[in-house]
């Protein structure tokens, strides 16, 4: 699964990429991390999610930020959108897709760490948000991971739901 | 108190959710963590929740931050609506609400880390923020509670009651 | 040190004020306006405002701005106080409540001018606002009520249901 | 296209509605305005609309605020979220979007004024935010219409694609 | 009541101002206006407005915004000052302070125009903002005031109480 | 210069647009407004606008707002970015950009009414901020163009340079 | 200095509560913590903090958060208020304020745990923030004290005095 | 007083421009308006306006707005800068600074219109805020300037001296 | 340099106190800190701080926030006001005014710890906010400068130079 | 790589600064730190940065902030303007970009620590934030780059593409 020009030429040679409507991990696409020398955080901020409640068939909508380290891999950010459009269509519940998208990453990249925050719009006035992150296992970024955690969201955002 | 998809659907099948007027944790419903591998949050806002002042009767609101990292059960959010809603022509104090969501929701999911952060609106001047958080006992979830006390709203928001 | 019922109970014979459940013009009081020399406007926000939905039963929430121009009577503030709480288990639709509001005021006060702006909290990922207003008829207030009409909310605040 | 009870009963009866995917007017519901001797808005806050670019396939993303005075009917506000979430994979530009909720809800309820705006996220640096209004022709809402176009956004909001 | 250099000089002579603690217009002070060939506005923007409520007693806080087109005289600014700080240990209505404050100053300056505008902290719940204004009566200024009167506070600012 | 399908499709055909890097107005395109009937709307927010100083060669800045009433053409959006990108390398005045893009749009479009608004970084501790606006000779729009600039920014927003 | 409910019933009997108006630690009222078994923070937001400047006789304003972890006892609200109140008429420096309210909650509660932050308005263009904690000596929450010192505002929020 | 191409090389060929530290309005340059055909703004957002008291010697600070519609001239911006910094170490009222800039700006550029609005932070608790404006004698413009100032600050902004 | 009374009555009562216009740290006074068993801090907002370019001689300006914890003495904050002035017609360079505060704040006062925290507004496009902290040599507060030095600015503030 | 005063001043001498426009480490310039006896912060704001994609030619936008503790050496601030106005013409990777300015300003400073943000506008649909920091090897700094990664972001800001 590892990076192609080819692959991303023919993509980008047609104007009308076509957009997937069910959940498709296999849109991701990565390339090389040229700075493997360092540690550094690359995020991607995200508010065009949006899914369907696989109990009511609602469309839910979410602002979801990705951020990771980068180990050999780095996912490349037009299949990431493509990826991302892929749950359009899809019914899955809030902390089901956070988590499936963690597992997709490191699927594809075998990243040193990272992190997926979903923020969800209300339902029946309440609204939920699911963080899950990831160190790399037997790697001193599982303690990162933890560290993390623990200093998680100390200050929830003003909700008011307006 | 195992989650129960029949139930559910019966309390789906009928439009007209009966909304309890005064507490009732017994409304609660929890359902099984499918990511039990991994530590993540789950956080609920609230920014719907009254109840009543039990020394003048006068109504009392607030937002309401729960965040929680599930360990075998999670709370179905629906039940957690009705449960916040059962405080509604209740009487009881700030802190008391605060503590017994957390003791409810630990009785419910025995989760591994759970905290619940309530933002009143002022009385005479004055507004009250309880915030109680609980970390399971004899794990290192007590350590992690510990440590996001002592982390606790170094920045309090700003506040002119306006 | 424990919680006294007993006293409490005498205590609020007094000053614990009743607070009606439902729906109840009649705490509504006046008082005469020593300045009926001058067109003047009084305003009073309302973020606390809560009734129940009539087709579901389930609690809704608003921020209602109420704004007028006295005539002879205005309203007392903590009367207004109790009647917006006896909307508390009332069931009733967002724009009924909006003109009722405006109708008990005309009918205590008869105001020169007087307008009621709610905003409610959403559901189903949509929230409404009824603005009402109202110049008292055969007056120069009813041009006044037509011009504010004309300008009412050119600038519809951001709303993110966050 | 009157307001039917048992119709709506039947809606909320089954608690999976059913989500069109395309683009359909005819979920519009409408109700009597029971306020008729009235003058008054109501605004609908919809931050939760998305559709599809018809050249390129990819999803758009809006809130869109539609606000109107109300004649004989008033349009259902569940009707109105099935309504916006049947563009959700529908093809259409931003202005026609917008022109056509406008013509819809005008043949649905005939108001007296109504008028809608779009305000979209951006694709390569640059948003668009149509803004569509209309009175009811041969009335005083005509030039009421006028009147709030020559107000409108004189004060843009600050935007910086963050 | 003209503006007296010495009186000044004698103030500003002692370093520890007298601040009356009760309501004493005779403190304003006058100066001439040199720009009278001129209509402009000067404000006074007054976040620390405090007096007492005369049936409880309870301290009230506001915030003052005092506008004003000068004809021939000015107010004092360190006057003004003293002035609003005699309402500190007064018991007043809301109403009853910012019709008092246009009062007094336009006894002291007779100006071309004048508005006041406060904005109080809530007191169960709800918060009062009362607004006065004033044009000399038998001049243009009158219209004035009353072109502002139809304009006032259409987009009432968001109030959460917190 | 009409509206001209193929000659989209070709600059659609390649994905690597050749941004051109000297202001060139050739490169806007016209599509049919299929709404004649109606006046509404169409706002660019263009946060994304630079160009050169024309006496220093430093880069400047700016927010660009663009609003118009279309008649019979629209510009056809990535037209438009594509000529806002040809300013990039050009050395203009701030109030020279903004009165041409005036004067770009109105020949390209002849629209009922355009305003163009560029909110510049500042140079030297102040920021300039031009706004032109035009309404079709010889017809109403003249008079709409005049009403909008007697109310044109009487809330200067807050700048503080940061 | 113990919870007295014979006292606070006196005190509710009349709903005219006499407001003290120099510094009276003595009307402060503690009652039982009944969850002694946790570690829980309350905080008061008191955004009405006014006492009077030592050299000048001025007023003085802040906005004053209190914040602890109770042991056995707990302070009574509306005590607090009154306790806070006491300052009104009272001259002394603002870190002298802060640093009594410590010490008087200390004496009153012994509580675990206790921080106080007055953020007050400027004089001569400078606003002065004192912050005071203070953890029960020969226990751990010295240490939590400490730890919350080396970390207390390293945000100071933006002040630009308007 | 016209613009001068040789003095403006002259001061730019210098790259540390004496900056006048006493009022000086000869300083200011003015160059010619190419768009005379059209009416439109320009706008100077001036946040480091600062000056001394007249009475005390403290320094003044303000953000000046300064608008205007040019009709032959403009003002050069550099030349505006080191005009507005010749008030640095100048001793003046802050109404009289405003009118100060308004006739020097109109002595320069004799504009259709211009508006000059300063917004100066607290002394002892209160801020002071002139706005002041013109519109050339015997043309259209005088009416402009009257139909701004009495839309003038509706909306005061919100002022707490933080 | 100990706090002298005497010499403070005599700077208060001239009311025209004489504002040194070069850099001159003889003017700061300290006095007494009475709380010496307590580590607390106490910080000063500093928005109206003014120097010069030495390179330029353009103004600069800056917000200036100074946290310190005391230890046998405190600044006199109406000495530190005319300290900060006393930049006002001096030239240094960002990085050297801060560090100078510092350096006379400490040998003024010998404190446990201070930070100073300089935000200067932009110059080209760039600003430049160097931050300076100190502990005292030798004593557990070296080590808290390090910790706080580590934690410092992880969230830079949001600036667009507007 | 030394600061060279000539060079400075030469650079200077004419007001016509030659802007490069393509990427130019070479600009960049050094000076002395002359506070090398203590840690400290400076931070560099820099709004106003872009550069083209690689892929697309597309012009990219970004806010970027460079915060360093310096060594030996300091980079002159002009110098760095110009540095980052040759990425303007210049096609790279965001997270390209990023390292080349931290590999760069390390090659010429030698600091102590260094991070560089970049926050990037979006697009289709999203923003991509790199983050990449570094303390001199060898050193404790190296310790003090990993707990600034490991406390990174935890607090994304709310994007929502507007
Ligand atoms: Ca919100
Ligand atoms: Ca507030
Ligand atoms: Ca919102
Ligand atoms: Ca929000
Ligand atoms: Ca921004
Ligand atoms: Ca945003
Ligand atoms: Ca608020
Ligand atoms: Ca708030
Ligand atoms: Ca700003
Ligand atoms: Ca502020
Ligand atoms: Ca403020
Ligand atoms: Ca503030
Ligand atoms: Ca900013
Ligand atoms: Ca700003
Ligand atoms: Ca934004
Ligand atoms: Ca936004």
């Amino acid at each position: 699964m590892q990076y192609d020009r080819e692959k991303e030429v023919e993509q980008l040679g047609s104007n009308k990429t076509e957009y997937r409507m069910d959940y498709d991990p296999s849109v991701l696409e990565a390339f090389e991390n040229v700075h493997q020398y360092r540690d550094y955080f690359v995020k991607f901020n995200c508010p065009e999610f949006t899914s369907l409640c696989p109990k009511t068939g609602q469309p839910d909508f979410a602002t979801v930020y990705i951020s990771y380290i980068p180990d050999k891999k780095m996912v490349e950010s037009k299949s990431l959108k493509l990826y991302l459009f892929s749950f359009r269509n899809h019914g899955d519940f809030h902390e089901d897709c956070m988590n499936k998208i963690v597992n997709d990453l490191v699927e594809l990249m075998d990243p040193r760490y990272i992190e997926v925050w979903g923020k969800f719009t209300p339902r029946g006035g309440i609204s939920i948000d699911p963080y899950v992150n990831y160190g790399k296992p037997g790697t001193k970024w599982e303690a990162f991971a933890e560290k993390r955690l623990v200093q998680h969201d100390l200050y929830p955002e003003t909700i008011d739901n307006r």
